[in-house]
């Protein structure tokens, strides 16, 4: 088994909140996440597949490919985009990166043919990220 | 001459458009950046100060104070903020990398009493960023 | 499962010795990393945490939280500081990546109370890591 | 178990292509990868060994070792090299991120002796990587 | 002023050597950059345009069009070739890191209306790079 | 005008204080950089040579040429060192990076015949660093 991963990337605005908390709940449990307006962060995200490499192409599975595949199939709708209003993916999700990565694999998973979707990592900053692995 | 530099992040959303443009032009100029709810970035910010090191510190400027000094002035008025909205000394203004440069120098140059304030980067994405040197 | 990650920093001296040994193993066993005085590096540690990410929240763990907790349990006991002098967990330890990984288990398993700790990684350059996984 | 890794860097050209592929079918399939005189990447390789801290020296395997391994045994072979022509080990195979992990694995894991090899990943790019687990 | 940077990448094969020099010579010059089959990078350019922001959109220069061009004049001749034999407009040039750079120049500034063209800098990898200033 | 620039990396420990002050003025001022042990750091450094490409290679000057004289005049004194202790050139300065760079400067200076020395940059971590022009 080979494990290959493409890392893309896309900037989107965004706000922590839970509409059914009282605004102090939303205060207290998302603090400066929970902005009205919201803020906004350049996502980065690896999609990792795995497999065997075909014999005839050497690839578990041609990244660019599969970049055209998370471009069409995950950026599109969330690049410079707000992931609360603009989503309709994510629309009644808190977008955490945690929520955010299930929703992508959900997306992309049934798309993947070749190799077996293995983990998607959704970064928020370079300091904190979530991996969801089916 | 040495040339010191503390860099510095925060995230925020932000909306480019022109109120006194039609909603065509808006959209022809700023394309994707123009989205009504906006979208976000991770910004880095580089603040450069020119100065002779000390002779008992050897310090051009504390970068320990100089980063205060960032979070005090600059951070905590855009970090996790929409740049558009929550920003009084943005108001009116384009938060375009190149203004919102221009307006961090306003905003950090009165407080720079050693050395002397030389440049501010303000990067919206590893590949994007502007640099104003007064 | 989602596995969620915050990274921290810090920066520390260190000296690799083994007090049994004679000054020429030491030598021929540590290299440059045995420099009496000590070296230091900027090291970067990655907790990981895994779990279910609660429905009202879209958290497995909150990260300003985890990384709080970092703070508190492990940043202030060796930011700016030699690990061989003074930090009373590392003492009678060789403070090598593999070893400070591990103390950093032991310090903070007993507070994630939210999901699992999964792993901590320390690096003490680009280059170089170790990672623990319990 | 602690897993200890180490990152080395080469820069190398290759061509992606399948000799028993019509032209057609090597510019269907591998497209600008398949530019006759090749490209080249600055590749990132990452050796990860799993094991045991020993007790006298705190190393899984002394990564400074390891590096000179890696060098000796992988780098020298293919670093400044185009990967089709140069690399005898690397000959009649098609030089993917995949069977260049694959092809590493087998020059390096005869020489692991602490530990056990763990994990190559071979990075072509900040956005492309395979990893190889044995 | 304002200077905007917007950074590109792409990836391909050179070789040093001069025509002109004995192959001792050309091996004792450049010596592992003389492979003759060539070796390759990834190349990062950093195109800087320095002018004052337009008042009704807060650009020195769009950085969606700096890229566009960059895209359209640099990297469609470059990307996935072998510079040495694939590119016109190198042909007869030794391709360091300076030359490139002087080159794209040339390239490049008779397209930039908006501000003038400040610097472009190659880099062939994380540690080394070339600046040309006009 | 081109402006080569080489970038090196070394590890190594160090303490800022002023042995005429007291120890209350050297915690004011040099707060936690004062730790009496030290503390450490993966120093950066970025040396640029200005110059015009010689026509028959191509280079301001050799990049590894200049790569080894790095080595050779500044690494060897400073890496897996405590530059308070162990470094002559450094004695009775205190080892901030504005000090180093220029310390540097000094070491590196007479070396370069290809070319004119143009700036050396010494960054202590990601966000902290000082550039000396001469």
């Amino acid at each position: 088994m080979v494990y290959v991963t493409r890392k893309a990337h896309f900037s989107a605005a965004h706000r922590l909140f839970n509409p059914k908390f009282s605004d102090e709940d939303n205060e207290r449990v998302f603090d400066k996440c929970n902005n009205p307006r919201g803020h906004g962060h350049n996502y980065t995200i690896e999609v990792t597949v795995a497999g065997e490499p075909a014999t005839d192409t050497g690839y578990v599975i041609d990244l660019k490919k599969l970049s055209e595949l998370i471009d069409d199939v995950i950026l599109t709708k969330v690049d410079h985009k707000h992931l609360n209003y603009d989503v309709p993916e994510l629309s009644g999700i808190i977008p955490t990166a945690e929520n955010i990565a299930r929703v992508f694999w959900q997306l992309l998973a049934p798309h993947i043919t070749n190799g077996k979707l293995s983990s998607i990592r959704v970064a928020e900053s370079d300091n904190n990220f979530a991996e969801y692995r089916g």
